[in-house]
């Protein structure tokens, strides 16, 4: 399905049925080494490791790398919709997520020091012959909409329960 | 190294400077077709698609899962290495994650909405010999020490850069 067919697919059917436009994502897993973690998302797998400097093997990526790979990915493919939506022209998007992290707060080390990142750098690269002013438009309109940029910005409300 | 090794040489590393806590993490990449977008972070290779109700081919899991699966993979090891800290003993960690999210927002249609999650149910179960009462302080100190949860828990500012 095309971009702009799957925008008008999923306007209808939200539109015909407002209870459609809410939706469950989910991922289960387990730890399957010291730091490597094997998850199922649907029918995709997704590893995780940790660097040796933190016990892993670094057969892949860690948490935190994908926290910032899910706001990039995220980003781009809201770039790709939004683009649709306006009718701004779109070539490709390049996308760079810096984050910056203080372990102090992961091992403990100084109380008031947060755990995860303090700050993050998204620098977006969007291709294509439109103006700058109107992909200046269209990064507004992705930053009110980007699932994982609001995710990133605001508090989600967590309930944790051990089972 | 193992995780107690890598916490005692992490723990010397950071006392004897602190500069050294302070790490940044990076991830990099574009769209390589209508939804799929390939990222590196260091020799990591990261890949996103959009099932094909959203316009994509359905090749890997797509960017909210890939959040859902770093908060996951993140309480996971942080229960690894806090029970190492903690001297409690941990066979294993199974973790299951589900996010609501209501795509009025993504696509724009009702104001008030925010695109992101509206929340999250996180359900850990660690495995081994140790008291209920002594897996719940174990808890404890990873939901206080957990970089993902963080993230998600609270606000954290993003500079977005049109390059």
């Amino acid at each position: 399905m095309s971009v702009t067919a799957a925008i008008a697919a999923n306007e209808e059917a939200i539109g015909g049925d407002a209870g459609k436009a809410r939706v469950v994502f989910r991922t289960a897993g387990s730890l399957v080494g010291p730091t490597h973690v094997r998850l199922v998302s649907r029918d995709h797998t997704i590893e995780v490791d940790e660097p040796d400097v933190l016990a892993g093997g670094n057969r892949f990526a860690n948490p935190v790398e994908y926290a910032l790979a899910s706001l990039a990915s995220c980003q781009a493919i809201t770039y790709r919709f939004w683009a649709a939506k306006l009718g701004i022209e779109l070539d490709g998007v390049e996308v760079a997520v810096e984050g910056d992290l203080d372990l102090h707060g992961f091992f403990g080390l100084e109380s008031g020091v947060r755990p995860g990142f303090t700050g993050i750098r998204l620098d977006v690269t969007p291709l294509g012959p439109e103006s700058a002013e109107r992909y200046e438009a269209l990064a507004a309109a992705v930053d009110e909409h980007c699932p994982v940029l609001d995710l990133f910005r605001n508090a989600t409300p967590v309930e944790r329960q051990l089972v």
